[in-house]
């Protein structure tokens, strides 16, 4: 293949199948992301981003005392205890008021292009995060008397302080045999709808009793901007542990606290949303925020990391696609149903519609690279790449590629932040084998580096031998700068490894979604073929490099087995003697704080 | 227990016994090192050091070419292989001419003695470094036909390019039962007598040929400064496979060489003197070299790490010595005769006589602490340090020292330069468990002092379990003066921990020597009882911290018997991938080099 063809974007071109082309269509794509929302205006016929704008979130993450309110306005603002991370809704307004208007002020500057032209708009969030809102979606930190009521606010998607309750869940669930379990890789995150709810209910029983709605902030953007609350299939099936239509029974609700028993009936159950469908039409208000012509179409609400598939034109089945920052999160459709153990999940239409979107993680591996270079590289390397107007990370990596594989003579396990896929198990920590006098910075950089390739091929073989075969890895995120990286990635999994080849993934993919809530395109699929930006197979395995990684592969699979399924629960003592010695109680199972616990 | 008592050294006071009270006799000690020698002028009735004089050998470690020789002059060098370390024995008489008279002027000026109330000297030596000499001691690097050879050179005990000779020497060993294998924990090393011996005889029959006498260094200065050669007991039993006295038998050595049948008898065997006794007097010669009298006692030679129990008045069976630098040697005498699993070895009279000497150790301790410091901190430390005028050591002892137990989460092997006792395995390397993001530089560094601390109780353990029960632990070397150290290894073995109360430890050791060969003491256990200089019991262990440590004690257990016991082979196996990577031959295992193959 010649190489300049490897790096064309296969959408570069019009599309030939003659459900597109009206020229002169546009759409916004709004991705909103954990500190900011961020526009952009697309060309519907080719997925070109003519404009874009940015607004970051006046309250940003409140991790550790309540911002907003009439105590924070006063000067005494709300503490808030340890794994807390709140918002505020209005600051997602803000966005659409801030950075619509933005972007298509870009968009007209310099490509003559008008707000008229624009014929829908479409949103991707961070996921689960959680607004209580009243009958009309008011949420429930705007009533006055409860603006100083932590619990009324947004619990952001890392807000961890629902851990207990999601244990509680856990357990429960196993005990009790209940199916859906296994949809999740036999385990139900402290992040998602359900632990987050009970939490509210058993802290502050009284906003959990004036919440009329449980909302994913996915739905309630979409819920300002056309005036109508629809559930989206994503966040309701990945979060809401929605499968085949039924949410956990009232039985099960009422056995982890007899006042939970209504929480579906009562605040979570509403009519779903197929993603890439109309929500309904923009609202006067909507339009006046935006500057976009009111009615035109608001399709359902979706998530950042699965609204990248079609970003990227990896919507087929075997496509992986792995967003890869500081975490990563990979995200597949299938054709078929089975139950990958140890993934995150899988969801009917989860992805796109018609198909069974898959999703796997794992907790770290930027913030592993960037934990490394802060933390255990000695001054002379900063000072070299200082010298010569280099990163750190890229003069370690000019280094660790000067290597044979296997030369640095290590293997490390990524599991600085915990295992998400296929262990879950938050509680495992990072390791290093084989150092001796003569190893260097750039050797345990590229052990990491190969140890999350590692990983990567831990999910990649437990998909394959579930029957769900992955074809080709699709990179999106920030990492896929790193050349070195992605090429071990290739060789690790023997897979061609293609990169996205937009820096605006969620917002376009957002965009491709609204498109086809507008009709231009009858289904993702199509749209993503059209709109989606790729570069095909840019690395391709090389089989004497993947033959030593086998063997590395070997030694990180009874690396990972030894420790990550009991035959040494060292990690689990040390994490249990660490808390010990600093003083920190064990993390109670069962044990819900009294109502109330968190305001003074 | 007063601690101003605990602080005072047991030797301050007169001896009582009535055997020493001379107090005018002088003694002189000799360490020799590996880059210098060092001397003092010690007085026999409290070991009280009067003057020193220290001088580093002109030649230092000849490791990548010989800096000695006819090619050396003419300026074309003959360049060594990998893993060769070789010295001039001209610069260990150089250090009789020089820093035993500097020693004599500095006692003379600050303390007004004279060199005639000098009674005796006695010497130790770096072990196992091998001098190959003709009849009458002459090294044949200094034959004028042979000065350009290589293997006609000292090898200094860090010489480890006879592994595969070493390697025979085990195999066969085993594979013919013989019974004094055991008595080196089940493995002869690289660096003894024998597999240095085979080398040569492999790789230069010339010179093997012409070698008389293959002498230890500690003998061969006895040798210049008396006339006599006298084989001591510690290295002949320690490195020279004597035991019950015997050595291997010929028809041992003919299964590895037809040519080495004769090795012991042609080349080894000798009288033996026992350690403290007098090997003769003072020649002439060697009286003008140094400015002591003629005809005064020389002691038979010694090992600096043996020497060094006597320093610290150590001697009592259950005192184990742990010099402790950049490498641990422990050292301790027994009443009993014991085979204890993986020691260096057991030697009758090896320490003192009339009591088994007992030698194990560990093969990375400071230099491990120290690569961290290089190779895996980040500069603000550095900077502090600096900042504070205090080392970087020194900052992150402050800030581990202020840890709880078991606060940072981690355990850690210390086999970054393999494991000397008990699992003898130089191919093991080091491994970190429990790092997190949250890790921190200090945190590391203090589980890398506790994993040293973790082999030495894996040790002591050891003896106790054979029936050499170890009740007292004193620390000579550089790292006593890391505080926090001392009390890990006091906690963690549950110990009283006692501090040599001289910073000339092994020159004092052999001053102890010279005393007893020149008769002022009946015995070394006597004089060191006058001479030795201790600080008791300056830590004890505190039981809180100390079960604490037995948690992690367990985990590092459990994990160094995982690794180094063929629970997973990981760490042979990468470094096998490591060699290979790197392109470098695996160390063959009875393929010996061509002869002549070092010299170009």
């Amino acid at each position: 293949m010649n190489p300049a063809e490897t790096l064309r974007s296969t959408s570069g071109e019009p599309a030939t199948d003659g459900t597109a082309a009206t020229p002169d269509a546009l759409v916004v794509g709004v991705d909103y992301g954990t500190l900011s929302g961020r526009a952009v205006v697309v060309r519907v016929r080719d997925g070109q981003v003519l404009g874009s704008g940015v607004h970051a979130y006046p309250h940003a993450v409140m991790e550790r005392e309540l911002t907003a309110g009439p105590a924070a306005d006063a000067g005494s603002p709300v503490v808030l205890p340890p794994d807390w991370a709140l918002q505020v809704p209005a600051d997602y307004v803000d966005v659409l008021k801030v950075a619509v208007p933005e972007a298509l002020r870009q968009a007209e500057r310099e490509h003559g292009v008008r707000a008229e032209q624009v014929v829908g708009i479409a949103t991707d969030f961070t996921a689960c995060t959680m607004v209580p809102t009243t009958e009309d979606g008011t949420p429930l930190n705007e009533l006055l008397d409860l603006a100083d009521r932590p619990h009324a606010y947004v619990k952001l998607w890392k807000h961890h302080a629902a851990q207990p309750h999601a244990d509680r869940i856990n357990a429960l669930a196993h005990e009790r045999g209940e199916p859906w379990i296994r949809r999740y890789g036999g385990l139900i995150s402290s992040e998602w709808e359900f632990a987050k709810g009970l939490q509210l209910l058993e802290e502050d029983p009284e906003v959990y009793e004036r919440t009329r709605h449980w909302v994913e902030a996915a739905d309630w953007i979409v819920w300002q901007l056309c005036g109508s609350y629809v559930r989206n299939a994503c966040t309701a099936g990945y979060k809401g542990i929605l499968q085949d239509g039924a949410y956990p029974s009232r039985d099960f609700l009422a056995a982890l606290n007899p006042d939970f028993a209504g929480f579906v009936d009562d605040k979570l159950a509403h009519p779903i949303g197929a993603l890439g469908s109309r929500a309904g039409g923009l609202t006067a208000e909507a339009a006046a925020w935006t500057g976009l012509p009111e009615g035109i179409a608001v399709a359902v609400g979706n998530v950042d990391a699965h609204v990248t598939a079609p970003a990227a034109n990896a919507v087929e089945p075997g496509q992986m696609v792995a967003i890869m920052g500081t975490s990563t999160c990979h995200v597949m459709n299938g054709d078929v149903l089975r139950e990958v153990p140890g993934m995150c999940g899988v969801v009917d239409g989860g992805i796109v519609d018609g198909l069974w979107g898959y999703e796997a993680g794992q907790s770290g591996v930027g913030d592993i690279f960037g934990w490394f270079v802060e933390h255990g590289v000695p001054a002379g390397y900063h000072e070299e790449a200082a010298a010569r107007g280099i990163s750190t990370h890229e003069l370690l990596t000019e280094l660790a590629a000067a290597q044979e594989v296997g030369a640095h003579g290590l293997v490390a396990l990524d599991w600085h932040s915990g295992n998400r896929s296929v262990l879950v198990d938050h509680e495992l920590s990072g390791l290093v084998v084989g150092q001796t006098l003569a190893t260097r910075a750039e050797d345990t950089y590229r052990a990491l580096l190969e140890a999350t390739a590692f990983g990567t091929r831990v999910i990649v073989e437990a998909f394959d031998g579930a029957g769900v075969p992955v074809t080709e890895l699709i990179v999106a995120g920030g990492l896929l700068k790193n050349r070195l990286l992605m090429q071990i990635y290739s060789d690790v999994t023997r897979l061609p490894l293609s990169t996205i080849a937009t820096d605006q993934g969620p917002a376009l993919g957002s965009a491709i979604h609204a498109a086809v809530a507008a009709g231009h395109y009858p289904d993702v699929r199509t749209a993503a073929a059209a709109m989606g930006k790729v570069h095909r197979a840019v690395y391709t395995p090389d089989e004497e490099r993947a033959r030593v990684y086998d063997r590395l592969f070997a030694e990180y699979r009874l690396l990972h087995d030894h420790f990550g399924r009991g035959g040494n629960d060292v990690m689990h003592r040390l994490r249990a003697l660490r808390r010990e010695a600093l003083g920190v109680a064990p993390v109670p199972a069962a044990d819900p704080a009294p109502a109330g616990a968190v305001a003074p």
